[in-house]
């Protein structure tokens, strides 16, 4: 645990900003989220601005939650720059298996760019995974086969790391697997705890590997989800308890709570 | 009030799932809003994404608050494949009578598409009606005439429920009228209130004949508002504690505290 | 502090509508914020609704935060409007000195227009003002040079009001300057605390000359982020108690909490 708690403190002495290219209907929750988790938010996505962003960035995220052509505009540009520094890009396919512009959209972005992250729900990732998924709108279906080896086999087929969401989140690098287990159901009772937890993954990936930085990040927001949850009412009162949540959480805490199981 | 009550039910029985085009200012509560009601929201408004969401959809709701070419594009595509699949239409007409250009993109709604709920303020409705309306910004202004007529007749026009939101929230579907008396001031002191009843409007036409449909939607969220403004210290407070009333609300509570009357 | 406190009561008074054209990721605080301030916002950014808009508004803002060329359109067509009708205009240049495209937007609206207002943080206005200054991202970074200094000579160059926001906002018109003390870090620890300051500018420069207006508007919301500091656990819950806090005060209490300083 050790390791992935060193993670979060890193995130808050550095400080990395991540520009996020994102649906107009959670942006202003993962700017929030971004500034609880100690890493600092950059919303840009004219392909007039993005250039410049890029160059000051520690990452890039991508939610396609809201697509349009413009915006693909911008993502591309965006993504282009930071190739070309290596900054790392993570994707989040909001949708991809609802609707073809989207599974697309994703694909493309998977094939055109080293990504470092591809972080969705199972029904997303077994669409872009090809394997038989159910998804409807932005929440997930089933999928058959396995999510850990789904998320393997994606990962090593991409050289990038795969994040499942999940009771318990799965994620894989292609060959290391594992496993989240903390988190409530009330989670999935707001809109964009994905993408918040996306734009996370991007923070953790600023200042670490990937595959551990996505552990952090899963398992981190998993924590404070459970705290909230302890004094919730609701969705509503859920929402600023998690925030307060993820702001206060120590990497003490992180270690005492974290329920994270390397797989084989 | 059983009727209504059931149909409070059968949306979260059913989850249907409701695409919304709508404004960027109050999309996030829109989304919440939705989950809270026991729905599932998608937001989707590029003319390549449209399409294969709506097939999925329970309902499709356009809001107008901040309207673009590009937006009505897709709110055309998206209301194309909507009537054809025979998808009800609930169109929230914000700040209709203010401008020229939500007055007349709202009326070529009306006119093009088979309206199923047609929701808004006096002063947005009596502007639609033809009535001498008065419209600052998207906040209703005063209106010759008697809403209930207004309704009324502007239902029987378009073969569409109406819906009058306000202290006493009018509906009508050309035959039928009715008022509900549920709601507390401090609604109106956050922005997106009239958004989210739209977005539930829609919940209930995508389970039930949208003029029963507007009945619940608009008195479960007066309950929801005034359970709510029993916690609150302000309109800040007063929002989470709306959600969560909203998430709590039972059918029994419904039907212990509805004040639904049906005129004539 | 008498005359600041009847600024307060006067936008209560007659509650003018506030046009903002701004960023998607804070718009929806903006809103909220305005209505807890005593003032009505319209959101619109098209430029075949703006002309009709700014005929109805006692202000408009103009944020960049998430710029792009349509958003650019709007806001062009908007400020000729507002400049034809001797409506205030308010810029945030949000960003400025982060990116070349910020940057030259933000100038471009200053040598174009008749601008009452320019507020933004150290960086952006210490690259608009021609100082080394650091940017990243949207977040401030050092300048070189006295606040002061370069806030009284880029007012006295535009012949605006421009306002530093800071641990003291300074603002100055070219002749005066003033310093406001109010406020507390954790108003930082939240995403759109500028951009609801800026929104509050407007709402005070409608009703007042921009000077007395802006000291009223950084000292009000200074003085609710003390109140709502006290019960916050976090930045989650202490965003609603923020809102609650500028709702509920009074002139009274503004007089009596406001730090407001007049240099030479």
């Amino acid at each position: 645990m050790q390791k992935y708690a060193q993670i979060l403190d890193l995130v808050r002495e550095r400080n990395p900003l991540i520009h996020q290219i994102t649906n107009y209907v959670t942006v202003n929750d993962c700017a929030n989220m971004t500034i609880c988790f100690g890493a600092a938010p950059v919303m840009s996505h004219a392909p007039e601005d993005v250039v410049d962003m890029i160059k000051i960035a520690g990452a890039l995220v991508l939610n396609i939650g809201t697509l349009d052509e413009k915006q693909i505009e911008g993502m591309l540009a965006a993504a282009n720059e930071a190739k070309k520094c290596g900054i790392p890009i993570v994707l989040d396919p909001v949708g991809a298996g609802a609707t073809l512009y989207r599974t697309q959209t994703a694909e493309r972005f998977m094939n055109e760019f080293p990504l470092a992250v591809v972080k969705g729900n199972a029904g997303e990732i077994g669409t872009l995974a090809g394997v038989s998924a159910m998804v409807r709108g932005v929440d997930s279906g089933n999928i058959s086969g396995e999510p850990k080896e789904i998320a393997r086999s994606l990962a090593k087929e991409y050289g990038c790391t795969v994040v499942i969401s999940g009771a318990e989140d799965i994620i894989s690098d292609g060959k290391r697997i594992a496993g989240v287990l903390n988190g409530m159901p009330i989670m999935g009772k707001i809109s964009g705890t994905g993408c918040m937890a996306s734009a996370v993954c991007g923070a953790c990936a600023a200042v670490s590997n990937p595959m551990d930085g996505c552990i952090t990040a899963m398992a981190a927001l998993g924590i404070a989800g459970e705290e909230a949850a302890k004094t919730a009412k609701g969705p509503g009162s859920f929402k600023p308890a998690f925030f307060d949540a993820v702001a206060s959480l120590t990497s003490e805490q992180f270690i005492k709570s974290a329920r994270i199981s390397e797989y084989q």
